[in-house]
């Protein structure tokens, strides 16, 4: 394998595929990215930990074809500190080692022959739902959030993603609250599916992005498995198997009871009010009077705060204790200017949502305080 | 006590004396810091972890003279988050606790009586020498990353430091290396004095800088102590005791073999050589020949690199191995255009210097390799 390629090029295809190899394992050839010459001037990179795969291909001016792995990080480093000029590289079959040549610059790294590399399992369908990137990046953030701790086995890992007809809706809740979004999306094919992606897959997903001018993304879910195509990269993982809870009997519908907060103050009120928090518990107070939300907390050995701000309120007193990371999660990924608080007891879920025409709710459960 | 002071005044003021509080430690108070009201319009902020005492005045209206301790780094967050605005703050007596007001937030922070706080040890002397900040804390740059581990009964944990007429000069050695610097400093009235400072005692000044507009500082080295004395604050010490080794004898003088290298194409070829080191000693190899650097590194499983840069060098061949993060540290801290290296043999300590009028250099023992 012989071929040159710009510093620029393989420089970002590597910070994309290096996402999928693992950092250490049992198999060092996970830790490897996999170069293929595909054709006279294009490569192929492609890397995965078993659990996510991630491939791209790129320009590049190829001589000798042929194919090799490289340990990931290492030659990520090795690139990026290198001029932005061509780079040759020359692999000498007998020993799998690579030549690497810019400029006055050369290195000779050691791989593993790629037939080692695991064979790649790919979801082999023709049948794409082609979506808009933002307003699934979109909603991705404001779920992903809410997901419990990753674990293959646990749908509650997942964010729930379903899209039918011009709708995508997407869940995530963890015990303690519950994030919905509803979107609507253009789908020209009418296609529909339904999937628990693992939060780690939508991070990868929206970080693989980088250097990409694609607007939409090919999405194909089959055999457990799913797929997001761009033009020149994809990559694919398994899905959480499982039935994932209905949560739309979770979310209250009759609450008479609205705050309207607005959403900048809120956020600040709250920082403040939390310096002083019980770091064990993080509970803060919540006082809502007539226009008047009072925010309180407590933690014993230090002091206590308060904060005190005007919002839209016309119902009876009530006072409602939360973990105040809940909140500050999600008031941090909506973008409205105002948040909407509706809530009926002190023990009851209680919804916040954005105070616009977006469809992006939190159901979080209060904490019971004497 | 009670007084009312502006957010920016104290916000700065309690950065710069919070670096002087403990972290955590037996005694609760040495993690507070002391508030003092010192006449109608000054209050007197100060910490101590016993090693280091910071102590900064600043303007505030009083209107109730009086003193307590406050968790430092916990009322540092609080100030910090609030608005750009007067803050009140009220000493409750019998609970120790201070009331702190701005606009709708009000924090109720417990204290500790300021009588636990410990007496300061200041070097009561009037017998300052009064030093240009800027060319100082290049020298402190420039040496002190040469220092032993800090321990407080290791000589070379601090910055031998020397002002005697208009000469400056500081030094840091630590067994593998030996980094020098004179300069010429103004020194009106013509006093001297050598001291061991503390590696941390110097980094703390340079911080405590923050917000000061001083272009000189007054210094007082008495009874095994140090005393930095700006406008508004002041930083004090414990100085290193015991005998500085005799550094003069330890540098060559009459190496012949000189190279001069271009700084930046140093720090760049020994970037790029390093991603194939052996982590675990560091080494690269310089081949020096005619007006030619090779620079070469390898790791056992991973490959080799390789880098070379034209020079300025006229004689025999040489080669010659360093712990290459040695030589980085000191071309970081630099200005020069050039690098000259002057040695003898393979063996023995190379000198680095700058190659302009600055008399900056590095000694560092090269590492012995078949």
């Amino acid at each position: 394998m012989k071929f040159s390629v710009k510093k620029d090029i393989i420089n970002n295809a590597l910070s994309v595929v290096t996402k999928a190899a693992a950092i250490r394992g049992i198999q060092p050839v996970l830790s490897n990215v996999l170069l293929d010459t595909v054709d006279n001037n294009e490569i192929k990179l492609s890397a995965t930990d078993l659990d996510i795969y991630i491939e791209m291909k790129i320009k590049a001016h190829i001589s000798e074809p042929g194919s090799i792995t490289l340990p990931a990080r290492k030659l990520n480093e090795i690139i990026s500190k290198l001029p932005d000029e061509n780079i040759d590289f020359n692999l000498e079959k007998e020993s799998n080692t690579v030549q690497i040549r810019c400029n006055s610059s050369k290195f000779d790294v050691k791989g593993i022959v790629s037939t080692e590399f695991p064979p790649v399992e790919y979801p082999e369908s023709e049948d794409f739902i082609e979506i808009e990137i933002e307003p699934f990046l979109k909603a991705v953030k404001q779920t992903i959030f809410a997901t419990a701790t990753y674990d293959i086995n646990n749908v509650l890992s997942g964010v729930f993603c379903k899209i039918s007809g011009n709708n995508l809706e997407m869940v995530a809740l963890d015990g303690n609250r519950l994030a919905t979004v509803r979107e609507n999306i253009e789908n020209k094919d009418n296609k529909s599916f339904s999937a628990i992606i693992p939060s780690r897959t939508l991070k990868e997903f929206s970080n693989i992005l980088t250097g990409s001018e694609d607007k939409t993304v090919l999405i194909t879910v089959k055999n457990s498995q799913i797929l997001f195509k761009l033009t020149d990269r994809y990559i694919t993982s398994r899905l959480i198997e499982g039935q994932y809870p209905n949560y739309e009997q979770l979310v209250p519908k009759n609450y008479v009871k609205k705050a309207v907060i607005n959403r900048e103050k809120f956020m600040v009120a709250l920082d403040r009010v939390s310096t002083m928090v019980n770091e064990r518990t993080n509970i803060v107070k919540f006082f809502f009077s007539k226009n008047n939300l009072k925010i309180t907390a407590d933690a014993p050995d230090l002091g206590d705060s308060c904060d005190e701000t005007e919002i839209a309120y016309t119902f009876d007193d009530l006072t409602i204790a939360f973990n105040y990371r809940y909140i500050q999660d999600f008031i941090k990924v909506i973008e409205s200017e105002g948040v909407q608080v509706e809530f009926d007891t002190a023990l009851a879920g209680t919804l916040y949502k954005t105070d616009d025409d977006s469809d992006v709710t939190c159901l979080i459960m209060p904490v019971q305080v004497d």
